[in-house]
């Protein structure tokens, strides 16, 4: 049996220790009363107190170690925090200070998507700190923060963040990161050197994918998010299902840190618990400038995110929080290449052109480093099942049928060409497209002689129902001769095509989610 | 313009309180150098410092209020976390005490769903505290659960939730919460009283709706949440979108409540900020029992729940964590009727049989109070659309077609009964049953000559291919004869029909939304 082993530091007095340890031990794994533990209870459930170690120098404090029985955890990530500090963040004076567990544990979590690696692959750069700035302040023009963003961008920036402030409706938010990304764009055109834009998104949970849908359709690729008002695994999950690098802000982290005896340890949150919960960039303050944080703290959160985690990807620590021109070179002697340094204030104030203040603080990032440039990883294509159609049809209640035509919906045609990796595929959209208040989109496709659909996945299902002749359909590995009124459903990420080959027709109705991220086309 | 007031407390000098409120006004606001504030950013967006005052009798503590434009809170609640106390929680010595704003503010956010009205019209329960109990320890088996909350039930306590500590897998809960339902529906039968059950949620963001889906359509009434877990507006969206009453458990918030001078109040936690985030009951350890909670910090969130606010409805508190027997009278005393009493373990040690512990208690909680009973709300019937099928089916990726049957997918017929509402309709679960992850459902219908599926509406969409034959549909006010591959769309609380009047089957294709209402039969 695997165990997880979970240290807390109180404040008691020596006689009452072990029974304060005990007490914690019940709490956070069966909450019951002493009388009511049977002895198999407490051998499967219960956390057993494995030390109990005077803190040196501290009188009344304590280090407890316990461990919990992996069973108890269910290999979830929210049980996981319940577990080490659910209703033990309660009690006065116990501090959670480490928590660890063996590899095959850790690797059920899923850790970043895209960790430091991956970042630094879609910008291809390496062998330095990234640079990254904040869009601020809110009340700024959206032009003016464009101007920001593409002046950032085309200084050698790295990555542009969204404050945290920059809340509106959902029109309001488009309009500002239509022109931000239009910005940073530019300035790769201008300059040849990438840079990505983070939005920060916090909606309403009714509206929050919304906000991801769109922002993956507009080529996006990754967001800030604020995980403790979210919900950590939340967050963790709304980047994982649109394939988003994930910053993590730090609004409303503090009060698990900050006290000197109750809450946690810095490394754990912005490290351990973060990390676990796929962030790939964790934003701290770092020691020095507005915020509290001391050395060792932020040290230790940097230490934490990129240390080797069994299978789980290594993350950015992101130092900010009121950081100075004149705090660069000891930010990069501390943090060394696999940081990010966070500059917003101080970088708009240090000159009139943000451009050169940028190329300026720079310089000072990649002076002690040695900088490597390769191409950024970056593809898109049209796909089969995304061609868009006519949007002048209205909303119908009865569609009737005619020959594989229906009244009032338009039927689009396309043959082969050079561009597109499918051939000869027509598409009626039947519902969805005109105000139907379902969640879901019913398509009509249907594939002529010795025509196939664009071989690709997505993250969205498919489901297939034919409605005339058959079809040779590869879903995965698997190989299928599709006949009329046969259904298939296609999962997550699974690679799929079909393909004509008789002369008859193949028709057949797909159902997708309404919300639905933009296929992979694979080659 | 309306403006947000909000109380921080602070550990300063006098010499340099004002900087610190300054400091504070920016860094919840526009988080920006003094240098590049424009007076029209200072404004509309800058929070002001309206007070500044020391404490009684405290040295170096001081109060500072300051007001926050509306416009920079977007009426989000993210935003209002945020605002309030998003990168100050990282400021050490600064404690958020009081957050208020004008009503036409306070009605931009949800409250609770139910609240005291409605949870009581539920349960048929007025004038008393209710009585809660909490399933557990963890290693009891699914049985000893649904005993356990059958004696409770037959007791006659009001709700069950369950330990915050009962994870499994899907399987899993659904085994447990099916065998707890039939019991607390046994109990009713033999009591002649309601109890509720909730259940707790608790899975990774990916599959979470799933389990509300459930639940809902076990037709269980209410969960357990944790908010600070899944995330405060994420928990609320949750139950709104399911709409279940909403019992909010406090793991994970202590860091908030009960370091000295960190954090924030205990009323505004348990109390504002959970009410204005949809909680219909608060659980918070009452003092005196395995947390030191203070008498006042406990009372002040109780009034916090229940006070007039605007249109918000009132949440009842629910104190818990290791209260007795003997703590009743006060907790009565205390809580007043409109409270519920959560009794957990001591309940379970209080006698051998746990139903007559709970009329023990219910009596001694009843005593001070007026009871008054009425008949509890709830109406089900049964629609010819959501009849359920067995459950034995598993996830397939290609449903081969024979004569309107699909190989592994079970075909249900339900010929004419007395107490269902429609006639000869057989239903084949095609898709969504079985772990898929669409957002929506596909299901077969065919209805044999002369038979109807029931006349009903509901908010939820239909989107009708007709496979085979041909029937008549009713849809409003309008009449269709629908033939193969016909498509219908059904608008939401529109009432529907369809009918066989051929001798041929009349099978046709019916696509819903996964998470959907429950229809509303019409005589």
């Amino acid at each position: 049996m695997s165990n997880i082993i979970v240290t807390y530091r109180v404040i008691a007095d020596k006689q009452s220790v072990s029974e304060l340890a005990r007490k914690i031990a019940i709490e956070q794994s069966v909450e019951t009363p002493e009388s009511l533990i049977t002895p198999e209870i407490e051998n499967r459930f219960v956390a057993r107190v494995e030390q109990i170690s005077p803190v040196d120098n501290e009188q009344d404090k304590f280090t407890i170690v316990l461990s919990y029985p992996e069973e108890i955890l269910s290999q979830q990530y929210n049980q996981l925090i319940n577990l080490c500090f659910g209703n033990v963040s309660m009690y006065q004076n116990v501090k959670l200070i480490d928590v660890s567990m063996p590899d095959e544990l850790l690797n059920n979590f899923a850790g970043p998507l895209f960790g430091i690696e991956g970042i630094r692959a879609s910008l291809g750069v390496y062998g330095r700190p990234l640079l990254a700035t904040a869009l601020k302040p809110r009340g700024y023009t959206y032009q003016q923060f464009a101007d920001l963003a593409y002046e950032f961008a085309v200084g050698g920036g790295d990555i542009i963040k969204d404050d945290q402030n920059l809340i509106g409706d959902f029109d309001q938010f488009k309009s500002r990161v239509t022109l931000c990304l239009n910005a940073i764009k530019k300035a790769a055109n201008d300059s040849g050197k990438e840079c990505v834009y983070f939005p920060f998104i916090s909606a309403p949970y009714e509206h929050i994918e919304k906000y991801f849908e769109w922002v993956k359709s507009q080529g996006v690729r990754g967001v800030l998010l604020a995980p403790l008002i979210l919900g950590l695994d939340t967050a963790r999950g709304l980047a994982a299902k649109y394939n988003l690098i994930y910053m993590a802000h730090p609004s409303f982290t503090g009060s698990y840190c900050v006290p000197p005896n109750d809450g946690m340890s810095y490394h754990l949150l912005y490290g351990t618990f973060f990390r676990l919960a796929g962030v790939d960039i964790s934003v701290f303050p770092n020691t020095g400038g507005r915020f509290q944080f001391e050395e060792s703290d932020c040290k230790s959160i940097a230490e934490e995110l990129r240390k080797p985690l069994a299978k789980i990807k290594s993350a950015f620590p992101c130092p900010a929080g009121g950081m100075q021109y004149t705090d660069l070179n000891k930010m990069c002697d501390w943090y060394g290449e696999d940081s990010v340094l966070l500059l917003g204030g101080s970088l708009l104030e240090y000159s009139s052109k943000l451009s050169e203040s940028t190329q300026a603080f720079k310089h000072k990032i990649a002076q002690p480093f040695n900088e490597k440039i390769k191409t950024p990883k970056n593809i898109e294509a049209l796909s089969a099942c995304e061609f868009s159609t006519s949007e002048n049809s209205s909303l119908l209640e009865y569609l009737e049928f005619d020959d594989f035509q229906w009244m009032g919906r338009e039927s689009v045609q396309y043959k082969q060409s050079t561009d597109i990796p499918f051939k000869d595929v027509r598409r009626v959209e039947l519902i969805g497209k005109n105000g139907e208040q379902s969640k879901f989109d019913l398509r009509y496709f249907e594939v002529g002689e010795g025509g196939y659909s664009s071989k690709e996945m997505h993250n969205h299902t498919h489901v297939i129902i034919v409605a005339r002749g058959e079809g040779k359909v590869f879903v995965g590995e698997k190989e299928y001769i599709a006949k009329t009124n046969d259904i298939l459903y296609v999962k997550p990420m699974t690679i799929h095509q079909l393909c004509n080959l008789n002369a008859e027709p193949f028709g057949f109705y797909c159902i997708v989610d309404r919300a639905r991220d933009k296929p992979i086309i694979v080659e």
